[in-house]
């Protein structure tokens, strides 16, 4: 990733400009744009690359900006928005602010994770997450398009509304409240007012962009799947409502598409996938699994719904990676003892993705489950510490087997269960993981071992075993250097954004370069998809590093052929 | 005057953008931003000059912009606001517009007059006026003020009020409802509906357009008088409270200082002064006589309280020209038949400017007043037939002189006189405006002769005889080809601005341009004063047109020495 220069969203000026007198009757508004004009025109000079840029004073800024700037004596620092085709003077105050913070958030559908930083430092001030109060309305992204056009749907297509559906304004009150919620948070935890934070960048899907900025959803899921807006120029933080500096520009992360969001722009901006010579890759696995594929001058991208399995989203003990979740599981293949680790140490309530896979390998490893991820029978087992294990673990549940991952005496009353149809969910998932990243490889005529570089972004990517991942057959067999966990990438790119302005502008260029590949029609995806729904595949030459066990390959063999 | 282009403050711009497809998923504002931004570019890169200029989408027009553009099927035409840096999408229409509407208005203190054009051919539409409904709070702009930062001179100049000065927003709201008032005449008067007018320039003098826009005047008439703000940039329409189209910009002539306001400025546009190789005069006559000298090279100005008696704020009789004021006067010096006129015919009520001039030159012309502005006495004269006349028409009030212009009889009740008190207001403020125009000539070494035209602006302008106000000596004794009336230039040069790109950038130009000088404190005035204060002159040298009358001159002599 190229390091960058400090121009900060907001960027402090200093001005001193000349007292006014009988000699020298200018207008207090035109004194200030006067000397502020000449400052800025310094700044787009040396910058070079973008011209010069008008200074724009928005009309409900100039009283107050005329009384700050005769107050302070006609001199001090003027605090401009640097957006990408003009400067906007938001503020003037008597002398430089001992820190300018300002808001990243990454605006999820399920949690918000935010953080504020100081713009004149880079140093992060405080931290702060919480639930998407949305979800009142709608766990998913479908159902809250359903709630947000209620009265539009009512009223049928046609009937142009001239105004804001009330589901519409609901959600949007909704995640407004919300936001402002953890700006009081922000604010009080690292002792600033709400309304001395004077950016906002917001990374999110499409739809979640959409519900914030009141835009209608409504043909996100209809064909030809066409949002409202893809690309937003910011705007005031008072025109959403938002409890920030009133004139704190809000820098919403462009989308590509209807199902490729500001989240994953971040993501690519984060980590650095648009910036470098060499190929490399980012998975980002949320409610889906999104991936992109390329280098500085070609971006292309899919997304397929590989993800709530390994998210928490499908199996019934699944959950977010939040305390209580088993993110850490071990399996001795020769002792059967069985190790589990769960988020801050709390009691077990839940198994998150990572978990999940750490589990799901290590039972395959122990020859627990086989290469088509079903419960063995522990009454045809020959080895005897194995079968008991088995008989100790394995039990019916609705007259399916299940695996007892924690006790309900171990786990302070309640037993922490994987089922048979958990982990059919999860051989699904893992097998359209495969399948989405061997597509987009195949589909530019490469093969995984091009890849410089294969970074995992999010939760999943921080918590995941890439060496039992593999296992799974769920990422391809490289060696383990190649990958890279990144973090929370949306918050990140939200994060640099605030700091340079060729984040902002490499935004922009990044949505103007990217291709979607739509993968629902995608033939190759299918046969791939298929290929892919054992453990770790049907063609065990693509995971050289996996143990195969005789008895698994035989069954295999019988299940394609009564597959067909 | 040159020729202008027409390029309308709001452009309309066809636009035909692809369908959405699975193929191109485009979403509604970029598409449209796309497709308009070609055009625009055509726009810009045809005209030159002004470079490419970046297109705005202000945030609260997104939805409604998004909604009409896809229900025009992708198809109509973009109004768009052409700004002096850049484009603002206004709205969308599914088809051109049979006319795009567009109102001037010339802010004055006391009265109000508008006009609604047609953007698209130039015509217009509709006139009105209405007195302005500040007046209940104060006649003149002093008082205003003094109204406008009644809260805040009780709580100290140091107090920041982070509020609107309630005295201020009082005065806001009431020029706002004014305003909006006239567009309601205009919209009914025009066939249109208020929010189809889609453009608005307003003219008037710095207090005026402060008080309009809740700016704090505090300042601009406390030295140094510096208003808040001279140079504004357009605002939109629901900015202001105004009941156009929300996004209607609103163009703000600007101002050259506290006295020097965006309805001289209008002026000078609108005479052309700014834009000939020659040298001009504009003489504005409102409450102050305003005097700018100058060509495409340099302009000079200044401004003197030569105003109140002439536009019939002094006179006891003085009323605006309106509806029963007497506009023209004449008086046979043999026969001493008296001819009086008033405006629509309508029984006499008063005197305006014109009617004075007239008046009072008639009188000297048939001797009845001296070279002083003094009535003569009846018993002193030797021609029996003036004797005669002065005793019929010369009466006596509050123990002086009077002329009675129309009978109690003749003027259905009501008698119309001009008293002593009002002739001597009419002699220092005839005075004072020679003295200004004599000032402004000489301070540039040139003399009245050298001035290619002349040009008298408003009510003022329209109604005088200019062979009277030299007479009176008002007016330099050049050849009458040298005056025009150019009429409202205030109203005119708002009207100029909806129509052409040029006009609204020779407007700032001028600003930039001007030189004021101040007379109040100025010895050369003050001495073209004095010798300004008899009919002619006191150096009848300078008006060789005028008839001398021997004991006059006598008079004068003898006047000269006990005031000497």
């Amino acid at each position: 990733m190229p390091v960058r220069k400090m121009t900060p969203f907001v960027l402090p000026v200093p001005v001193t400009a000349d007292q006014p007198s009988l000699q020298d009757n200018t207008a207090d508004l035109d004194r200030l744009r006067h000397a502020l004009g000449l400052k800025l025109l310094a700044v787009d000079t040396a910058g070079g690359a973008l011209g010069v840029r008008p200074l724009e004073i928005p009309f409900a800024r100039i009283v107050p900006l005329c009384r700050r700037f005769r107050q302070a004596g006609f001199s001090g620092v003027a605090l401009v928005n640097d957006l990408p085709d003009r400067w906007v003077l938001a503020d003037f105050l008597p002398q430089s602010p001992g820190r300018l913070p300002a808001m990243a958030l990454d605006l999820g559908t399920t949690h918000l994770e935010a953080t504020l930083v100081d713009l004149l430092t880079g140093q992060v001030l405080f931290s702060a997450g919480r639930e998407n109060s949305q979800i009142e309305y709608g766990a998913d992204i479908l159902s809250r398009i359903h709630q947000a056009t209620s009265v539009r749907r009512q009223m049928r297509e046609v009937v142009d509304l001239s105004f804001l559906d009330p589901g519409l304004a609901v959600l949007q009150q909704s995640i407004v409240a919300c936001i402002n919620a953890l700006i009081v948070e922000l604010a009080s935890g690292s002792g600033v007012a709400a309304e001395d934070i004077r950016a906002l960048s917001v990374s999110g899907n499409t739809t979640m962009t959409h519900l914030l900025l009141g835009l209608d959803p409504f043909h996100i899921c209809r064909e030809p799947y066409i949002p409202m807006v893809n690309v937003i120029e910011p705007m005031e933080s008072r025109e959403l409502g938002l409890i920030l500096h009133e004139a704190a520009p809000v820098w919403i992360m462009p989308s590509a598409g209807s199902y490729f969001g500001g989240d994953l722009i971040s993501g690519i901006l984060a980590s650095g996938l648009a910036a470098t010579e060499q190929t490399r890759m980012l998975i980002d696995v949320g409610t889906n699994a999104e991936v992109v594929l390329g280098n500085r001058d070609w971006l292309i991208a899919c997304a397929g719904a590989a993800g709530p399995a390994l998210e928490g989203g499908v199996a019934r003990m699944g959950m977010r990676a939040a305390p209580g979740a088993i993110d850490f599981v071990s399996l001795d293949p020769e002792t059967y003892a069985l190790e589990v680790r769960t988020i801050g140490g709390a009691p077990a309530r839940g198994l998150c993705g990572s978990g999940l896979i750490d589990l799901v390998a290590s039972l395959y490893l122990a020859r627990i489950i086989d290469i088509r991820g079903k419960f063995r029978d522990p009454d045809q087992e020959s080895d005897p510490a194995r079968a008991a294990f088995m008989r100790e673990r394995l039990v019916e549940r609705d007259g399916q087997r299940a695996f007892v991952v924690v006790t309900a005496e171990a786990g302070d009353g309640d037993e922490v269960l994987l089922e048979q149809i958990d982990l059919d969910a999860m051989i699904r998932s893992k097998a359209a993981m495969y399948a989405v990243l061997a597509t987009l490889v195949g589909q530019v005529g490469l093969a995984f071992e091009d890849l410089a570089e294969i970074c995992v972004a999010g939760a999943f990517g921080n918590h995941i075993n890439p060496q039992r991942a593999i296992t799974l057959g769920m990422l391809p067999d490289l060696d383990l250097s190649v990958y890279r966990a990144i973090g929370n990438s949306s918050l990140q790119g939200a994060e640099q954004v605030l700091f340079s302005r060729s984040a902002r502008q490499e935004c922009l260029d990044i949505v103007s370069k990217i291709t979607y590949v739509e993968l629902n029609v995608n033939q190759d995806f299918m046969i791939r998809f298929s290929g892919a729904r054992f453990i770790p595949h049907t063609d065990p030459t693509l995971f050289p590093s996996v143990p195969l066990f005789a008895e698994q390959e035989e069954g295999a063999a019988e299940s394609l052929k009564t597959k067909g």
